[in-house]
């Protein structure tokens, strides 16, 4: 949040003021001068799952937060994006992965701090040609298949991965069913 | 967007620019001057099919856009809100009305929109002592029930709703099987 920090549309610089508009519910910075609102909304993650020949593609994250933190490919959807198309980016950008997209794993909500996530199985394409199957990506340290009964599961990033490949093994052991939400 | 029209932290006004962060993988407005970037992304829309004694409930929008078509209670989630928790909300805001939430419906994703839509299905809660069971929010011009082989369909505000209501019908048909997603 940039309170105070901004020119209006009438070029008078720090107006803004934490006021409900009218017809609204919610205090919003609200320009003094010009009447413009900055709404400020929750954020849309997409992920995936990604399987291969019954392992598990796991990114050491080379970014804060949680560097040197094992986690999904996943990020921030972008303006004009399907979530699918989120969640194949991400692969693209942090493993160098092509994915071929399953079914939504997940919906998780994690209000403090402002995500829903949208997480999808997925497998990784081989591209052909000899060429690699994933590399290390930009924002990750390190990109490996992990095998189910050793995964890194001290050094997980965040909660949610512990739900998501808790919820894969479910769906590997009982088939899909629909997306699971957040654990009880 | 307001990019040009922000003074930065350091008070230096209109020194935003377009431009690809180091170790970014898209265009974002950035400060020359403190590096702050703005990063804009997608808006999640919660929302619900109400239902009440083999009815649907329906608002006729009092804002734009589409002010006087008839819509579902639903908005943008807000921050640090649960969907579940926005979709009631919206409800409450809308149409006064007090639901109990049953399965996720749908996820539809409008990327020309920068939205992704999560929608449940929900039935009226009576308020008892008497009280209505629902009436007419700020933002709503009308709230009514519609029998389901009279709904508005020609005055129905967006493509959204009108998807809604026919995967509604499919799951009073056939049972509910897990959340749909944009019709093919």
């Amino acid at each position: 949040m940039m309170a105070g920090l901004y020119l209006c549309r009438m070029n008078t610089p720090k107006s803004f003021r934490r006021l409900v508009p009218d017809g609204d519910t919610h205090e919003r910075e609200v320009c003094a001068t010009c009447g413009f609102v900055d709404y400020q909304n929750p954020r849309i993650v997409v992920g995936s799952v990604v399987r291969h020949g019954g392992k598990v593609l796991l990114c050491r994250r080379a970014i804060e937060p949680r560097r040197g933190f094992w986690t999904v490919p996943a990020g921030y959807l972008e303006l004009n994006e399907t979530p699918e198309d989120g969640a194949r980016r991400e692969a693209r950008e942090e493993a160098l992965a092509q994915l071929k997209l399953g079914e939504l794993l997940a919906i998780y909500s994690v209000p403090h701090l402002s995500q829903v996530q949208l997480i999808y199985r997925a497998e990784l394409l081989d591209p052909g040609a000899g060429a690699a199957l994933f590399g290390v990506g930009e924002e990750s340290l390190e990109v490996q298949l992990f095998d189910w009964d050793e995964l890194p599961t001290d050094d997980i990033a965040f909660p949610t991965v512990h739900w998501m490949l808790g919820h894969e093994r479910e769906v590997m052991a009982r088939g899909y069913t629909g997306p699971f939400a957040n654990p009880a």
